[in-house]
């Protein structure tokens, strides 16, 4: 395992002991949320990033030399991470670049990347021995919570899942498969989110809440591991990232950035965030320079509810990690993510969610922006499976056709 | 590769030369549905199971070895198979055994076990240089075929796919999304079956229907290969598997028969067929110890439609794959179907779709008859995810619970 060495605040650079502080800073609230540090400088001297081909699962356990769980903790069993990177010649060529490949998180047990934050923090509540882990979510986050807590044999793991009661119904009925409570909240979401991280002070739970729970990072950041060990350590210039509450993002970022300390990759690629125009705060942000704590409440009115978040719970390390690699924020209409549904499917066999598809249309605007060179080498992630939202994918699409039974019939309609 | 030696039918044992014969038996007609074997002495002195375990990629193919295809061919892209085995204590106390795993082939690229037929169908027809692949299927199989063909990058594979015109809106825009030509019949399932067959022929297309097109099978039986690998090759007791046409349950039956062949597991498990009861023509079947030639038409009427089928049609390598290894089919309610969902899912994690949640009915079932015994090692296969199918799952469960956004309000819900 690795030993964390410090907290430190993402937006005042306070650092706090491992342990003294649960959620984000104390100094700066809940916009400060924290990152959790390692001594690389000792990691670099014990490990040797070849050892991680050996007798390693194909999850995101095999790094567990870099993860802040115990080697005594059991960790829940589903296995959750080592998703498949594809390397596609016809996407490349469809977007104009050297070589591209599609990192398919949706994958995952529950279908997308958010396994991997929820295995993480059930985890770190097995090794408290916490017995409730709670968070407020409507989609991905809390289906990957109930799938991954409903999994674990070794304690009783209780999920507590605050929605807003005009969530749909579907969504709601999956966490219930799993076995998770559900308290439909007469209210918003950040009335919701709210109600469960101040239910989780007071009771002791676990709260998993994007953002305030440093946490979340340290599992989602296994995906930038994956990806730069599946390319045998030779990163991409550029990877292409859906961004709502920045979480994912920062995760993506922080797991290149370890790397980086350990001396295992020599760059950290651009990271480019995709938005969607209707939930485009951090876009907004990038774009006249704000900081996080500057940035105002914006719309968040889009289709790809994956990604809707009108005040981005990790907006200050998304910035970071943007800025600091030199990448860029852009937002896509919704009537391109819906057709990048197809145009994915059909150039790389990946069928993604609307927010996850989104990277597609995202690529092909920051080629035309000149984000992305014709000879660069580029990573999509697809963060979560189009069988989350059948509903959309099917505006996506046109097309079948009708025939009588018979055989002149069939060949009349193909043309044959 | 493995060489194959004959095709053999099920029924009358009359042995053809390889590339002779392209579908079923021509002496018996379509229930003579054909075995693929090799030379199992040969392969037996080329072949070490330990082998396997090095550096073999997390997918089907790490079993070339024993596969009809060549070295050479380029298989589609997309990460079929090597799916995960998961022990759970927790259901092997539920049921009453000794020890209980679920192997989850919801995991697949497209969220179920045909994923692997499709892969090996497709790669059959790049070796071959055929560039259309056609499937008459409203489920699981017409989207394993269409995203596996969608992938491929080799060479241009168009997929056809025929459907009853009265086909779900919602499972047509999965295939669209992939690019595949939907042709809808205004006929019966049936009809569109053998306007699928007849047209493949008169075109040259090469047909995935199932049980017709023997390669289905070689592709399927990878899951009883991951089975023993993953058990170290102890193979278990008894394996439980939901049972509509029958091809599912022949794959596995192959599989572990192709292992005993080679000496690598000393016996096939008892295989335990599970059908829904409104579509029950292989218990009846069996029950009335009829030999598939002789079966009739059946109803087939349940909620689990990727088990729906009157006319089995790998009747024939089903009831044998019972019969040969003293296994058994039962029939389960649909409402013992819909009940499954949230009860495997809260023991396991594993949220199936209604036909793969069967088997948790089907295995409570075997145990009141005493097919399995409190001592014994059993697999329950999960064919699909739940995802294909939220809407039944919805039916599964109730009771979230509504709360006014206050503290007071949700620690009286939670009886705190």
């Amino acid at each position: 395992m690795a030993t964390i060495q410090e907290l430190r605040c993402s937006i005042c650079l306070r650092s706090y002991a491992p342990e003294s502080v649960q959620y984000a800073c104390p100094h700066c609230g809940l916009v400060g949320t924290l990152d959790v540090l390692y001594d690389y400088d000792a990691l670099k001297t014990q490990l040797d990033r070849d050892s991680l081909r050996i007798n390693r699962e194909p999850s995101m356990w095999r790094y567990r030399d870099l993860l802040p769980i115990s080697p005594e903790t059991v960790v829940p069993p589903l296995q959750v991470g080592y998703t498949p990177l594809l390397d596609s010649r016809r996407l490349a060529e469809n977007l104009g670049v050297r070589r591209a490949w599609v990192k398919d998180d949706g994958q995952n047990p529950t279908a997308s990347l958010k396994d991997r934050a929820s295995a993480m923090v059930v985890s770190r509540a097995i090794e408290k021995g916490i017995s409730v882990v709670s968070a407020a979510s409507t989609g991905n986050a809390a289906a990957a919570l109930s799938g991954v807590g409903a999994s674990v044999e070794t304690a009783k793991i209780d999920i507590i899942i605050f929605v807003p009661a005009t969530a749909p119904e579907a969504k709601i009925a999956q966490l219930r498969v799993y076995g998770a409570k559900v308290l439909l909240v007469e209210g918003t979401y950040d009335q919701a989110f709210d109600l469960c991280f101040e239910m989780s002070q007071q009771q002791g739970w676990y709260c998993r809440n994007t953002g305030i729970n440093p946490f979340t990072i340290e599992g989602k950041k296994t995906v930038a591991y994956e990806i730069a060990e599946q390319m045998e350590w030779h990163v991409p210039e550029a990877l292409i990232v859906s961004v709502g509450d920045g979480n994912i993002l920062a995760g993506v970022h922080k797991g290149f950035w370890d790397l980086y300390q350990l001396g295992w990759i020599k760059r950290i690629p651009r990271l480019i965030g995709v938005q969607a125009e209707g939930s485009s705060a951090l876009v907004k942000a990038w774009e006249q320079n704000l900081n996080a704590v500057d940035m105002q409440p914006q719309p968040a009115d889009t289709i790809a509810d994956s990604i809707s978040a009108g005040v981005p719970r990790d907006r200050s390390k998304a910035l970071r990690a943007v800025r600091k690699t030199s990448g860029g924020f852009l937002a896509v209409s919704d009537a391109d993510i819906i057709a990048s549904i197809p145009k994915l499917a059909r150039l790389t066999g990946v069928f993604a969610e609307p927010a996850a598809a989104a990277v597609y249309a995202g690529a092909k605007r920051a080629v035309e922006l000149n984000w992305i060179h014709p000879d660069d080498e580029i990573v999509l992630l697809v963060t979560g499976s189009g069988l989350k939202d059948v509903k959309r994918a099917q505006e996506s699409v046109t097309g079948a056709i009708r025939v009588q039974p018979d055989l002149a019939s069939v060949r009349q309609a193909l043309n044959l």
